[in-house]
């Protein structure tokens, strides 16, 4: 089970791509906004129980000062995956993306490129592939449906 | 009194600077390291403690992916004044300042220049100075000696 | 009493936010044009005469060079809360915000993110609140309003 | 069983902290030098063999336009992290930072701080630990270890 | 003969103009989708024949973290242009040119300007005209258009 | 007769150049010390009356949040050149250029390179040129002398 | 008389307000399109012969990498004020300020802020005030203006 | 032939590995300092006979506000490679990457990364071996040389 949250119902369009992806791995997921500035006594409790509730992954999507990520990732001892999120407060993007990444030594944040939340179900999945052959199969034929695409794609420029 | 907490031990030497500037205005000041990553719980409840233990202001200097500060403003209703960190894990300064300067909508941390401790603690004292006429006065002649220094500085100039 | 100025009357529809988010907490306001580039001496009287004229709190907002909210410092002893606003003249903003972020040494200015003048209200409140129990109160009452806003969101996404 | 490859012998100063984290938690690395861009076929041997080693993650650093984290995911489903190094050839890190992390949509890097390798064996130490118990309880320890830091620091600064 | 690649089908409006201008100066080219990240077994056949299928010049077009040229740069001893394109992923441009540009000592691309495919199939006619005289002599006449170009928007200024 | 201001006797280094240049094309010159955030009104005194105190040019340099340059033009209607320091509170020189170069329509300031203060003593020079034949002629043999020192750089190179 | 410059006819609507500024002033001004890299030898004729046309002051406007104001710099030791044009090719404004700020110790270039045409003119303006008394007596009338329309822009505000 | 031209002497260190690279594929150079900014006519003459001179490809390097290598490209129709150099006058490179790299529609200038003098030469290698098939057997061998030295660097990492 793969936990997704954000800070903010205006993320939704954005992370609800993690869910989408990692409904088609047959991983099995929960959401929810959960805001590090506005709720931080929910999110020291959703992320100190998340092992517990039998989370794997807790993949968080935030923009501007984006602590929602970091944070969590200092409450459990899941793998945290951040998606810096373009929003209407940020800077280009460039406050959302450092504010994730440049988490100093000794908690770690897999960031994903901006607005990269379906990479992060992607990542993911890789993750709970790494012991279930299951999804490790699944993502074996979406890199070969990633070629075929680009083999369409071929074929049309071609035409 | 106003608490002086930054994120690591590395992070002293600038913010010194803050306590020592206060000191000379009459304000008294306590001083700690909290780690917004590394001790979650000890951050929650120094901010949720720190109006009701008497602190006025807060001043939190962090570098990097710098949580501490907007962390401690989700915390408590106290003003929270942000001191970005050069720290060695940070992109020039970049990422210190965004990750504090870019908070959302709701939760305010005001913020400093890079390494900007000694105005860290001139805008405390301000801030105790919209109350304490002493502190106000202190202020008033600490503008004085300001000017005074731009004086020596023109005289060695011109010398 | 909270002073409001800005640059331009473009930089309107972003700082009534201020104002109007101050009107929230029960704390009076002025409002006002202060151009640091076109009217340089009614900014050096704006900014001598606030505390005299009851002002506890100064808001400026600017794009581009934005020097309204230092300058301004540089002429009071009360707090100065920089908002650095997105004009059409702006390289995405960076020049609003360095040029009030990087005050020298003596001389702060508390930032807020870009366009960000509603937070300039709550810090500016927050500051009042440092000595007056009911805006103190207030706030709390609008840090709990913060956090219902995010159980409504949690429910419309689960919905 | 972690991979951790670099591009160059210059980046093994930086790179050993990844090895040296796992050795810690109790997982088994192996380490090497694959350039993307002097030994093309070398990376795709390693990559698409690394599964069937036994590889379980692989962490890539690399500098400048740093290729070598994201084609090394092009060619596995594996799970790979990678690591910005501020190489000599580097402007200020921003290269190799934006050339891992911006990875298109179907091809996610776990990206770290810049110069981030010991974030990198930790997160990967969380990945193992995913389904190996006994690394997730060395996680939980580890968690204790930087509380415990913290405290120290700040009994040293309050000495 | 040149040839010219982009990583995805959505580059085309910006690539068909180095094929366009190719066309003008007499050069045939071919043109074809090759994603590092997607299919980088079809990238390294592509480029390990280049030369022998009679290509003289590589022209390789990408977005985000623009992987494409230099990895088919490390494939071969053609030269290769690589077009930054400012992809729907990509932040303002900059992860495409640094991507591209910051390549290694050892492995050139001789990078365009953002979107710059034009002048990438100039670039590629100035490596023709460099051992073929009618090019050449192409080249020379397109710089008098190009004059005459200016004097006409002169004559249309000054009406 | 051009004035040079700085902000601090830090400046000097880099400003003394704009004194030296205009010393070799016979232009007479003063200095100070005129800080904008520290002593405001001597900035308007300063500028005020630079015109009749017989000043044609005025050269200002600051670092930081630089303020000197656009604060002295908003009070004269001399040209005024800015020149961004590098001093030590600067984020790399990207808050001097930003905050001295980016003015808003009406208050122009001719913004030279980071630290060119040799420049704005030679932009001074082409000012007062413009009506002055003596200082022409200088600068025209200055053009003869750059060349002449390439021409020598040229020698030394090819041995 | 002023001469003002551009590289393509695109950069028309941005130039056209130097000259706008210009006739408001009383000054003469002649216009035209010049482009270093399509029509380098008009630019060293123009350049070369633009004092003894009588030209007193050059305003040049150019986009992306922006040779034009350095080029014409180059060749004339009239002052010359180069405006950075936000054009269709450019990454934001950036490559086209910093390739007309950044000119080596020699060679000044008065820099405009982004698109900053309006100022060229009046800093142009300045220039000849400072030798011509009926272009200064409109400086100053210029700036009473600039007042009166914060003046009202504040009546506006408190309506 | 190869002409290797920088716009001063410091550009000396840098630039020379491009001759260096070219003596190792047999391939002869000229080298001389031609100024954009100081010796505008030297430049144009430089560029107008490179082609009748023999010249194949020509190497331009510069710092900061770099017109060099553009410039050079609008006045010859062969190949210009441009190397961008971290000149002690420049912000960090990114005025010399820009104002080298983002060159109009019509005028093409192959960047480098910054300092990438080397990778000059081995691009210009490359154009020759487009038609020269004793450097195109040297660039074959010079691959196999950066594998073995990836190969030692491996063997050294693993003792």
């Amino acid at each position: 089970m793969v936990g997704i949250i954000m800070g903010s119902l205006s993320d939704r369009s954005v992370m609800q791509e993690a869910a989408d992806v990692l409904t088609t791995f047959g991983i099995t997921w929960e959401i929810d906004i959960v805001s590090a500035h506005r709720t931080p006594e929910k999110m020291v409790e959703y992320a100190k129980t998340a092992r517990s509730r039998g989370l794997r992954v807790i993949i968080a999507g935030a923009g501007g000062a984006a602590h929602l990520p970091g944070m969590v990732a200092s409450l459990t001892t899941l793998p945290v995956i951040g998606v810096p999120v373009k929003s209407s407060n940020s800077i280009d993007g460039w406050d959302s993306v450092l504010s994730i990444l440049q988490m100093p030594a000794g908690v770690p944040v897999a960031t994903m490129a901006l607005n990269g939340a379906r990479n992060a179900g992607i990542l993911a999945a890789q993750i709970v592939g790494t012991f279930d052959e299951t999804v490790a199969g699944n993502l074996g034929r979406f890199k070969e449906e990633l070629k075929e695409k680009v083999a369409e794609m071929s074929r049309t420029l071609q035409g």
